[in-house]
């Protein structure tokens, strides 16, 4: 069995990453870490747990939640992990990190979007970033993951096979995202109140949202040049769910059948990658509670232009299934255990 | 393995049933039965599945779904069942009929709530009524169960410890219950539209909603004599999630410790059950995708009366789940195998 | 023109009070007070108010929100409006209270379900509460109006007329009540996030909620006669809206015709109350924005019962249109002046 | 008073139509046509209306809907109206249709796109486009108007200002909508089901929705020459609201401040045109029930890109609220009679 602590516990990502821990075959949990529910039962704070995961919360400091454990999940606001993350791989253990600190590789671009100071060049050398459908072969090997925020997640899967091929203009792309309210966690904000989302949908993060040096990094990666990209988020009134419907120009004319089959190849062996027929379109639904990513494909041939719509739950896929399927790949394991095969529906 | 048809595979309950079978260790689904969408494969009518369950779906009645399967769930309009029923057991098979058809031991009174003729006498006295928590040993050898309608299950599991003690007023228990939306199935009415029932909620089934007779009957024979009810259902603006609040008034002053006793004493070692702590009181949320029944107990010394809050998923343990359940009581397996063990939250 | 201030306009009553005064054919607004955005516009703090009401915010405590209006609400949380009262009626202006502080006639009561000190007994002489149906000869000459909570006002208009006319069992009346979130307000708690309300349903305030006494209180006063309620409240996953089924014992077998007359006679001149035909059951959303009370009657041959359901907007009715219609009163005004007429749908 | 017919008065946008003409100071409603509910109480149909509009509804085809009237609202599927329309004109009388009729200035795209014949050029030239602020002088004087769909009119005012200053490259336009489910009407669709829409968010009507040849259409009348976008329309799981995420790119560097004159310029004397200040985005919610447009500006001087959002209340400036607007200009009456003033919040 693998024992695993995750700090930062109660918040949502951290209880999902509970969620599915709980129905993995060969993990053990051994430590949960909280900020605001220390001595408290796990169930007590989440009763969906009742019954099934009964162990006190300890603060997310105490040592034994990492001496304890084999492997260690970081669920915590940014600016917590990199004194963490020491500690951690001083004691030989292998850390994922779902938070934003180990995502940029500059220490500069991370101080000018998160007004303050992340880990530095060297701390960072150490982290891969955990998209395994990117980076497998880095991931298998890695101690600190830094796992992808969830509107990169659907913006680099989307784009990466267009990229790849060269055969988009790197110059425009268009990204028009949309999130449920679980993406801005459990604190206490006037903006996250039932009664403000509710029935209601706006922009949010203009002129910049902090996902954007994020999303242009590792599109660069991808292409292997640089990547500039317009990315608008906009809030859903629902929990969970997050769509990016992606706008590119085509260099050269190229059919649909073309670019499925692009798509296709790219991502033949990819177990939580299904890209949907001909004029069918994903709904965040049909991955709900799931690893899933589903993207659908349009070309239109009057225009030249390429719509990509790329769904994903952004607390699966988009943080706890994802960190989940990275440690599955750095523990040698079938990549699904643990992870919910069907979608909730309705 | 347990080869499984389902007869109805396409509408909500059907499809449920066919996402929890997936993740069951050692059933195989070897059949689906649909009135709309014949010849489709299952995952173009729910793309949730895509990747998971790609099996053609039949017409109802092909001989095949029955031939080929040891266990069939019909999840069908009521009336249909009966032929089928008898379809089904002349081969030797069992049936789990998700319906309403075999639950009243009256075919009388079906006739009387249902306007149309229902099973016989003798039919109906093949099923047993496969509420496990009660029915547990009929279960094991039943060829034919009658799965409880949802609102009944909380109603029942919920009163049970009550009236078997005899300790409440049997001529004064007041049930007002309330669902989601995904109980009146995917049929085309007006009263399912989104705008509808978004942003509303309304009482329905008045002057007397065909569940009554079920909820009378059931607890008539937990209680050893006959039981009169008052029952109002609701319409929640929620997909899932059903929940009673009960009424009644207690014979003798009795305190909150007392009849928690006697609740965990009832349900000692149900594994879908859970009594909630003192002054703590069940969500719906709680138990979402679950086949769990959380209850929560209040006592009022001011007025000696006793409320009691108990809540399902309807689709779950108010439909799918328990028939799941009942399936592995039926084949002596782990009760939980197939189950989903920790609600989706948020 | 009727010179009107606002304490504690930013608060969800507290605006949508604002909202209608903007359509008040005789009043002014001419001060808003605040505890959070002093200095504000308040079109900045609500921009659906943008180009309709760019009022500058003020403290509460700013002396010129009373001197300047002859006329003052005040919304703000309880216990802060026994002072403010004081100082308004010593200026000879007139006071509508939205908060609780005057609607319970005995100061220990007060103490004991709010935990801190209201009002004086002298003080709660001076103050008429605020329901239109049954007091509304003592409002139009009142000085200081309690306007009544909620879950009372459903709950009184829904006995009121089987209470004076004793037919039912005064030791027997069951309500179960269901709210939208805004009546929890605008403030900044766990159970108020979007994330945890959604999809979701529950009781809460039990095992007994602040309105009990309140509730006990009026009825008492309509049926001449102490009563004792068993009160459930619970959350509905929704914004507005709340509706309370009301289940009472006929002393002597009526039939609906009986009764319904008996509701008809009782509000015959009423232009906010609508009793529902034979077998019709009002939604909540019938009554969106506006200042209604539906009510539907169902009587059970069958158990001598009587189940009553009454709905309003508790926002409306349940605040802020009371308190507006309230004012309409005390002015000789026609009383629907500024309220809505038809409710939006979808 | 204006006498005023509603043909289609059950379905949403009429009865819609028929909340904002009660508040009408100058209007009496003479007739209301359906096709489903016939001698039926409008009130009965929607209770919300209870005594307030209790006229029994004729068939559509009454001739006295046309005579009793001096302007006929049409809300019909697309195909009804052309002969309608030839009947109400003939006898003198003014029509303002909400469908799509009369909206493409040609029969033969008109055709491809609706896969059905339409007016003929004769018919469609009587026509006017009814979108008061590009064509007020226009509708004074129009017989026949073509209320413009919901997504055009976010859309048109979206970019009208930049098309008609040329400052944006008429190649690269972008257009990201999302609508709430009322936009789909009252017909039973398996789409419109709540539990289909509830918690779910997709792109719909690719590759080309019906809307874009109207958009195109108009916004080259604008530009003065031919205008081809790319739009995506996007379903949101609330009832009402439509929001349009618009990209373009600036054919030479301007601020914020210069493109703010340039629509503040262009919308001076509009009294339901809200341009937000800097920073600021429109929420839907914003303008729910109101005739409001509110218009979000985003210049990214690193990019050189515009990003403009636009919302409306699909039902009201997106349809009934833009058709009473219109009328009260045919008629010279103030044009925010009868519509209502501040948005329902929360």
């Amino acid at each position: 069995m693998i024992k695993v602590s995750i700090l930062g516990a109660t918040g949502y990502t951290g209880q999902e990453l509970a969620r599915m821990l709980c129905q993995h075959p060969q993990v053990e949990i051994v430590g949960l870490g909280t900020q605001n529910y220390v001595e408290q039962s796990f169930a007590h704070v989440y009763p969906n747990f009742r019954g099934v995961l009964e162990l006190p919360c300890k603060g997310i400091y105490d040592p034994e939640l990492i001496t304890k454990a084999d492997v260690i999940f970081l669920a915590l606001p940014h600016g917590f992990s990199a004194p963490l993350v020491e500690k951690i791989i001083e004691q030989g253990k292998r850390v994922i990190d779902l938070g934003a600190d180990f995502r940029l590789k500059s220490p500069e671009i991370y101080a000018e979007w998160y007004k303050t100071v992340g880990p530095t060049k060297e701390q960072l050398a150490k982290a891969v970033y955990g998209l395994p459908e990117i980076n497998r072969e880095k991931i298998k090997t890695a101690t600190v993951i830094a796992n992808p925020g969830c509107y990169p997640t659907t913006i680099i899967l989307g784009l990466a096979p267009l990229l790849k091929q060269k055969i988009i203009d790197k110059n425009f792309i268009i990204i028009d995202s949309k999130s449920g309210v679980s993406g801005a966690g459990r604190s206490l904000n006037l903006t996250s109140l039932f009664c403000e989302v509710n029935e209601d949908f706006k922009a949010y993060g203009l002129p910049r949202h902090r996902h954007t040096p994020e999303i242009e990094q590792e599109l660069g990666t991808v292409a292997g040049e640089e990547i500039q990209v317009t990315f608008t988020p906009h809030l859903l009134p629902m929990s969970r769910g997050m769509l990016s419907t992606i706008y590119a120009v085509l260099k050269e004319p190229l059919g649909f059948a073309e670019i499925e089959q692009l798509y296709k190849e790219f991502y033949k062996d990819e177990p939580f990658i299904r890209i949907q027929p001909r004029g069918e379109f994903p709904h965040t639904k049909w991955v709900l509670g799931t690893n899933y990513c589903d993207i659908g494909i349009n070309v239109d041939e009057r225009t030249g232009r390429i719509t990509i719509i790329s769904v994903i739950d952004n607390l699966v896929k988009g943080a706890s299934g994802q960190a989940l399927q990275n440690m599955n790949i750095m523990y040698g394991l079938d990549e699904t255990l643990g992870l919910t095969r069907v979608a909730l529906y309705p």
